[in-house]
């Protein structure tokens, strides 16, 4: 199943390690605060465990979304960037 | 059926823009870039299609995400904030 993490974190050394965790966990950015991938509930579960240790420690909120095919096939992006983030993968 | 925006964008004013038509749509803040509510397709489409006009205009990403009633009921929450944004409906 897909997911989608989003995150608002205040201290800057937080929320890059709690960016590093979501790339370990295989998740992709797609914006600033926000990461996208497939992961199965244990480590969906597993991830949300360990970013509970990060956000103990700072102010912040730590969202993470399923997403089932269906939803993420009508997924819409508006986009006019012209820095490089991953794709989230068009249907 | 829910859905949730997030959006990056750089123009402070054009941000403003983007977060007062996301309000005038319903929708709430629960975080500082992610809006969160219910909106039948109609009124998806009908709003991406405004929020398009700003996006030609700076540099940014604008991310739509239907959540049906099942994603919705095991979104995971981690906050540890002393502001109030709206509440994403729990189940």
């Amino acid at each position: 199943m897909y997911v989608m993490v989003i995150y608002d974190i205040s201290d800057d050394k937080i929320r890059t390690k709690v960016a590093e965790r979501l790339k370990d966990y295989g998740l992709k950015r797609i914006q600033y605060s926000a990461f996208f991938g497939k992961l199965n509930q244990n480590r969906r579960e597993e991830l949300m465990f360990r970013l509970n240790d990060y956000i103990i420690l700072t102010n912040g909120s730590i969202i993470m979304i399923p997403i089932c095919e269906k939803d993420r096939s009508q997924i819409i992006k508006l986009e006019n960037i012209d820095y490089e983030f991953d794709e989230v993968e068009e249907a």
